[in-house]
């Protein structure tokens, strides 16, 4: 191996994900994480090894990468793999095409366009359905026939490492008729995993659900950073807003599905049969395990949470298949997210909502403070990998520090 | 005047509204109207008359030339004015800066990053509330706390004149509780303005009601198209999805602020007394009428609505200052649309789920034909003009034609 790969790392061999990376004497541009690196792609170009244009590597998102299609894209990660594993090829005796990941930043590995969020999680659903509407019928009738969803804020995606504020807004006092303005106090994340859409489509196209993979470029960790006293108050009837707009956090490597592949794993029997467009064939859940830590400031981390991207009961390819099949036109970059990903466990939800159930069950943390929601000076660090038969592909990191309201 | 303007032109010389147009023989670029032409202001820059750089002026979109700012924009906009007012300007004698507006095709004048949606008229959501929730209690308890709002899908925001294709999906027929899945039998437009934000702003900033102004370019019309039998089954418990983003349809011509400034009119009252970041000084509503038209394949136009858009609740600054309080970030071409302006009158609601109230009450076309809501083939145009003291701005018109689902 040209580089040296940690035994456990997230980026081994068989991951090659592509992300945007800056240096301090250059602009940023497109690389592959490998081992405590990153492969400098436009350097690589550099040798005459690609036959696309080289600009597309220079930009700052991968968008026009990623429109060079998979044929191309899936070749430059193979391509890699073989490289990296050849002690005579055109990586050899070239450190200067590999940056140390600790002396370089991370930046949105693409620009976003539009950015969807589902409800995909059926134990989510039933737990947030007890909590704020009916314990009896958790679910509402129609959860089972549709990929709930609903459109987020684009803008404020921003990619781990970046702080964000706590955001103000309205909220209604318990026992009270009267909204309050002020910080939020019930500052929340929510544990998910986001897909960037890899091909365009135009208006009146559909994606069929055994299409949908082509039109996947790869998947990423997604913290949709919630408010829930804002949420409350401001939901009904046309959904979350500023509870959820003003930031969601995203782990700055995009893990292709081609990646993911060893790691496919069946999905949940979905009863009530769903309708013909929301059939599927194989298997399109992937294993993959996901944890979520609080590091109170100035302290050491608490994992407060074990959760697995197969518990969802809807899977990608039903979820862009339902997004696209009135014709809704999706775009190379537009994010797709899970929606909160909790299991069956107690420690499985992925929400300080469910795991501390409404601030009456709070968290210990190892300082030996408590945690109903997310205080001011935590940050909050979700990982995930998968790993089979001495194969691990993992997503590093996103994490993300609450500063005070401004 | 140097280039004849009808009378009751909306294009008048106290308009000057912006738009990107193009012609057989060149791309995209922006232009001004002008009565029944195109002033194109690429053009223009070339006689050495203004001192930014042209190529804002040659893209697809006026994002860049809305980031120069309102001290150059607004000043392109009088200079313009006092030009063509003079019969010895740059202006004179050069017919080929002007192009027929019957020769030219409109695009859409700006890059929507996001798109938000609010529900600001409290007619329309009074209706709503009746049909669908507790006649009783038709207004929910946020309703007069929080300019309600929602994000929609950028992607599918279109310019007059592109048709749009009937959308499918999931309904619950009555008395079931097994949806159905084919095209919409309930399709329905919105009459909404929208503004488009002018200016950008940082995560964590805010914009409060008295700057607002200065953070919106200027509006168009806006017709939200909506699935009326999908948005009822989907909608619960995050808001319209699919319902909404097969289609939005704007007019091409923003129409500035300053045109409108003529146009203010106080709002109504508000009460009970908004939260302090929502209070405000002066008059912020705009007296604009509004008109909506069906007209069925090979037939005339059925006049079907007569709103006003000074009939909104929140006004434009609220809504900016609300959507930003969080923290939000806006951009440039971002657009905020209004929400359905109802008036009082049953001739005043803008849609036809009003209009028809769920169908009971069809409205008759001039062919003899009844519409509940729209049908394959129907074209709905909408319209909208300020006028006053003998000055007279318009919008043109937001025209679709709907297709039969594909």
């Amino acid at each position: 191996m040209i580089v040296n790969i940690p035994e456990n790392s997230d980026f081994s061999i068989h991951n090659i994900p592509f992300g945007i990376f800056s240096t301090k004497d250059r602009n940023p541009r497109a690389g592959v994480a490998i081992g405590e690196h990153i492969l400098d792609l436009a350097a690589v170009h550099s040798l005459g090894v690609f036959d696309f244009d080289i600009a597309v590597l220079n930009r700052n998102n991968l968008n026009d990468f990623i429109a060079l299609g998979k044929s191309v894209t899936s070749k430059v990660r193979t391509d890699i793999q073989s490289w990296l594993q050849d002690d005579n090829s055109v990586l050899t005796g070239k450190p200067e095409l590999f940056v140390k990941q600790s002396e370089a930043q991370m930046h949105m590995p693409v620009h976003v366009g539009d950015y969807t969020d589902f409800y995909s999680s059926i134990e989510h659903a039933t737990n947030v359905g007890k909590m704020f509407r009916d314990p009896e019928n958790a679910l509402l009738p129609n959860w089972k026939h549709i990929p709930v969803g609903y459109h987020g804020r684009a803008s404020s995606i921003i990619v781990s490492g970046q702080p964000i504020h706590r955001p103000k807004g309205q909220t209604l006092p318990k026992d009270s008729n009267t909204p309050v303005f002020g910080p939020s106090q019930r500052l929340d994340f929510e544990l998910e995993m986001g897909f960037v859409v890899g091909k365009n489509t135009q208006m009146g196209d559909t994606v069929s659900t055994g299409e949908a993979e082509d039109h996947i470029f790869g998947l990423v960790l997604f913290n949709d950073w919630s408010a829930r006293d804002i949420q409350k108050w401001e939901y009904v009837p046309l959904g979350p807003f500023l509870a959820k707009n003003f930031a969601s956090s995203i782990s700055p490597w995009i893990v292709t599905l081609e990646a993911l592949e060893p790691f496919r794993v069946a999905g949940p029997k979905q009863e009530p049969k769903v309708l013909p467009y929301l059939e599927y064939d194989g298997q399109k859940n992937y294993d993959i395990h996901l944890e979520v830590g609080i590091i109170p400031e100035g302290s050491e981390e608490t994992n407060v949470c074990q959760s697995n991207f197969k518990h969802m009961y809807w899977n990608m390819a039903q979820q862009l298949a339902h997004h696209t099949v009135n014709g809704c036109n999706v775009h190379i970059g537009d994010m797709m997210a899970s929606g909160t990903i909790s299991g069956k466990d107690e420690d499985s939800y992925g929400s300080m909502l469910e795991l501390a159930w409404m601030g009456t069950k709070p968290l210990q943390m190892k300082d030996g403070t408590e945690r109903k929601f997310i205080n001011d000076g935590d940050t909050v660090s979700m990982r995930g990998y998968a790993q089979k038969d001495g194969i691990r592909v993992g997503f590093g990191e996103v994490s993300t520090k609450v500063m005070p309201a401004k």
